[in-house]
């Protein structure tokens, strides 16, 4: 058994970046960028108005001066002259101040009337005015490649003047579910036999980290149809599969892939739940095979395949799930050498602090318990006994969007 | 000038959840049910063994008996007899324990040779065997009405038996940006004008809230440009338009909306960024105006168009944006009467704990700033002065997804 550290770091060591793609700004949204964006123009282009109002010369604007209205410039329609002295421009947020102009008479402050305005308040030089680029300058890096597109950034590229976008494809997933005793939901379910979920449950967590998955049809414990199977998912960067991966006579997956040219690196990790689990690579394609225990499944697939998802797609710091620092609600006892991830559910207490709650029951054949937890906590292997209070790493998985 | 509350209140009483389809499970992860999910059988449907080994009398398995192999039992080819006296069934993880057997011997306490398995450790009695329905029982409410479909929550209605699931339908969306200074990125930008970034940007945040965007043709500043423009989005759960929402000549999105039957609720909020807002209906379609500014546009879109798309898309509590505690990592002064939404970034402190520093220049026309930040640190009106370490309430970007 491996421990669970040195696992992912194999498994991230073992894939790369796919390839890129270009995509329209408008498409980009959730996707890595693969270049960087840099300003293609400075932004604001000259200095602007903050404000509507008057662009006015300082000097002239004294508390209780008028000044001559000489023109208008709403934004998108600059004024062609020149604001001279004893007069104002009629302007509004985002206009090219005039030239002449250094400050802004605020709408408020301002009392118009027969082409005249009466200063309320005194103007000061330079205030209300936003500088030519104070946003940012023509060719500044504004997003990095490796960054995961926000509504945001997707603003503010398009604010930098780019229709396209180079971004990574999304990562191709072949999933694989193994078993004779599984069926796809509303078919025949054979004696002893269960409904298969975990395919469709990996193939949720793929597309909610951006990936695009391919559903294979199930496999039956046959070494034939388990590697006929994998042949299909060549084309993947990373097939997975569930089921076949504990020490069973009936676990075919490592035999029947073996004729396939599959390369074994490591099949057992201390951990709890997913003892069993499979990284190698068949052929080109690199393979994770995870238990066929939904529960463990999954939280393998929180633990190992979201990482290895987030590698795949180009984004940077792939060293785990992310992990939130909460409060125990309740006490824990001291941990054995095994991982340990404890479906857990958040509680907001009185004060407005967040605390975490183990279930009692961790069983991990509870599908309900672990779509109910809010969060996995986090039990490194050793770890001493844990008191109500103590601050222990969690996964929020709603965070993970999974 | 109404509050934020007030007006998100407002907002969210006007608008009803839209109506249901019918989805593939495959398809339904990230949306919203709207019927519960019911389990269709009971989980597992028999006794089962938790691990590989041998189902046993535990009366039989006392340390060192010798035990007869009378058959084998993998996981979805039930043993068709029962475990006689001094006899032992093979069993897999997940397989149903046969007539009979009381026990598992677990395969690294179990020496088989020539038909027989030798006990390394006594048997306990119900040790190892998962009950009927440890998991759901049939009929049982697993998923309730309302909620958005985990990965987790995909697998368990799949282990329920769910080819189909009822979800709502995505809100559609239109998105209306008004100006005659703005361009689309890569078009030839007027003089003194800039780049449309609102739409595409909060087009992006339709589509990460789970709303499906239509982004209409950019209307120039003209009344009836505006009207046609907004009689294209008649189909729409909600339009949004950005720019002419403030008190200038030429914000003319009231006025041109008038004659195609626009009703006004209200339009002035008392926040920062975003002051300008309006909220009404044009015929049928409720439409929410947004600033032209893109700082105060996506800052709005967070405060009042996420929890609106919660709403249209079936999610019960819509009361606003989550929130979480954070502490203070530089002071803030007292604030005035409008509420401040602060960009920020998070720091994880040496102790593993986080803290929220607000940018020191708060300027909404700098976008840069707003795709770099973390957080928006709320500020009540009047919220008094704080000391770094104080807590506050911040909207954490990315756990948004925007």
């Amino acid at each position: 058994m491996i421990p669970v550290e040195e696992a992912r770091n194999r498994i991230l060591r073992a894939l790369a970046p796919v390839a890129a793609e270009t995509l329209p700004l408008a498409a980009a949204g959730g996707r890595v960028l693969a270049r960087p964006v840099h300003a293609r123009l400075t932004q604001p282009p000259a200095d602007v108005s903050a404000m509507d109002g008057y662009a006015v010369r300082a000097a002239d604007a004294a508390e209780g001066a008028l000044l001559r209205v000489a023109g208008s410039a709403p934004a998108g329609h600059p004024f062609a002259g020149a604001v001279n002295p004893g007069e104002a421009v009629r302007i509004f947020t985002g206009a090219v101040v005039p030239a002449g102009a250094d400050g802004i008479l605020l709408q408020e402050d301002a009392e118009a009337s027969e082409g005249r305005v009466r200063v309320g308040e005194a103007v000061r030089a330079g205030r209300w005015i936003r500088r030519r680029g104070l946003d940012f300058e023509e060719g500044e890096t504004l997003l990095p490649a490796g960054r995961r597109l926000t509504a945001r950034d997707v603003g503010l590229a398009a604010a930098a003047n780019h229709p396209w976008l180079t971004v990574h494809r999304r990562p191709r997933i072949g999933v694989l579910a193994t078993g004779d005793e599984i069926a796809l939901p509303g078919e025949p379910i054979p004696p002893g036999g269960i409904v298969s979920s975990n395919a469709h449950a990996l193939a949720a967590l793929v597309r909610a980290a951006g990936g695009e998955p391919l559903v294979l049809p199930i496999a039956p414990d046959d070494e034939a149809a388990i590697a006929e199977a994998a042949e299909a998912a060549r084309g993947c960067d990373l097939l997975v599969t569930t089921g076949g991966a504990s020490v069973g006579e009936h676990d075919l997956v490592q035999s029947a892939l073996g004729p396939g040219g599959f390369a074994l690196d490591f099949w057992r990790i201390a951990m709890r739940p997913g003892k069993p689990l499979i990284w190698g690579r068949l052929g080109q394609t690199p393979l994770l095979g995870l238990p066929g225990n939904p529960v463990s499944a999954l939280v393998c697939g929180v633990v190992f395949l979201l990482p290895a998802l987030h590698r795949l797609s180009g984004l940077p710091d792939a060293a785990g799930p992310r992990t939130a620092r909460v409060r125990l609600g309740s006490a824990l006892p001291e941990n054995d050498r095994r991982f340990d991830f404890l479906r857990a559910r958040l509680e907001r207490t009185a004060e407005g602090d967040v605390s975490v709650l183990p279930f009692p029951v961790q069983d991990s054949s509870m599908l309900k318990t672990l779509a109910r937890a809010d969060a996995l906590v986090l039990r490194p292997p050793h770890a001493p006994a844990a008191a109500t209070g103590d601050a222990v790493e969690a996964i929020l998985l709603a965070d993970l969007g999974v």
